[in-house]
């Protein structure tokens, strides 16, 4: 399972805080910690005034990489901001996130295309989410004819298909379980993403919805998953989980992760 | 989901103690207990010599039906204690278990067959637990039709394809999810049931484990467990997978456990 680290976000208000006082130690801590958690790539988004975005990303991304060497995932509403931020990246990341919105896309795709650069694409567009499955497959496919263009490698895509609140639905998690298990047929070698957490909105004892979410996710193909790695009992689960499903020959890595204090009680 | 609550069992300690010693208030509050958590069946399983089997299951039996209404699981490796201990229950409750070794089917399908009780059935004969699915289906089968010789209805079943350790294997869930669903698939209206904590055996951190397998276990068809309903955890887990599955909508079900304060933070 691929974890991309989600806190270091100015949408929450400890990190907002951070930015505006510039307290740099909260920033640094907040990535080492996500780090020695098991985070695959640290997610970076200012979430401030556009005037001083790009400046805030800067800011975040030279803390970030003062204490780890973790890729980071360049996370903006804006194109040209992640674009820019590339730019104060010492190694190759992950863009967070392309969709058929706007131009998007082709602002991105041309900036990574001969790099080793991933990137989270989203499916949707400028109408939206798309309701059906079939729909949000149409957008996928956009997606991918606009991928083979620009030379970029399924295996450097992490398809997120929208997870939606629960609370709303008629029907479960049936949409996007379809349109996970449709996408790692049609390219086994992509990644299926998803921000776990967006499952439980509205919702009481969210951490509940998020779990079952991220099995029955996993076991639909999805092998990316935007979260809080600092969850012990979400990262204990998902070891479990890729053991329950048959990738963890004799639990091994469970058994290492568990030794390794990654979930567990805290020693 | 229903649940039948595993805690009345001789073989954990404290209520082998509370047996030898005849503390029939500790065994009371262990049935209201469970019964207030939600529990479908209180299971009583007595686990002592054979020579006081039967009357320890009828002492049990009797504490737990001066404090509840939930219907008893008669437990015991005997199919001819679990005939005795029926005449015991008020109601008619369930039978854990039979299965194709020895005679015990032969013993309990007579006398269920023109009441109310459902039974346990566990997918395993005199060769032990087979290995394959395909040797899984086939004790299945064996037991349908002793089933339909006894009249016994598909809905009055709670087939156990038998949850062994995850330690020990090589593809992790995959023979029972893949019984789970072919049972299902052929008769919609039968239970299929698993005790979920065998999963985990051997392993550390062993709530990860069970909790990922009732996950999948229910997205595999599911629909009965033995477990401690006292793990507020699993519940408020099961809870939500029934919604994420789209069992549940609008999650009203899971909202309104949560108010009465089935799972979260305790009130």
């Amino acid at each position: 399972m691929i974890i991309i680290a989600e806190k270091i976000n100015g949408s929450i208000p400890s990190v907002a805080k951070a930015i505006v006082e510039k307290d740099a130690e909260f920033i640094r801590n907040l990535a080492k910690a996500q780090s020695e958690a098991g985070a695959d790539f640290i997610d970076v988004c200012a979430s401030v005034d556009t005037a001083i975005e790009v400046e805030t990303m800067k800011w975040l991304i030279d803390l970030v990489q003062e204490v780890t060497d973790t890729p980071i995932a360049v996370d903006s509403p804006s194109a040209s901001v992640c674009a820019e931020a590339i730019k104060f990246c010492k190694k190759p990341g992950l863009v967070n996130s392309v969709s058929l919105e706007g131009d998007k896309i082709d602002i991105i795709f041309p900036v990574i295309a001969n790099t080793k650069w991933e990137c989270a694409a989203l499916l949707c567009d400028d109408t939206g989410i798309p309701k059906s499955s079939e729909k949000r497959m149409e957008v996928f496919a956009a997606i991918m004819a606009k991928a083979k263009e620009y030379n970029i490698d399924p295996s450097r895509l992490h398809i997120d298909p929208l997870v939606e609140m629960l609370c709303t639905s008629e029907n479960g998690i049936k949409t996007i379980v379809d349109v996970m298990a449709k996408i790692k047929a049609q390219y086994p070698e992509i990644h299926v993403t998803g921000a776990a957490s967006n499952i439980s909105y509205n919702l009481p004892a969210r951490k509940m919805i998020n779990q079952g979410f991220v099995v029955l996710a996993m076991n639909a193909g999805m092998d990316s998953v935007i979260l809080d790695p600092l969850n012990r009992d979400m990262i204990g689960l998902i070891y479990a989980t890729e053991a329950l499903l048959g990738n963890d020959e004799y639990c091994i890595e469970y058994i290492n992760a568990y030794r390794e204090g990654a979930f567990g009680t805290k020693k």
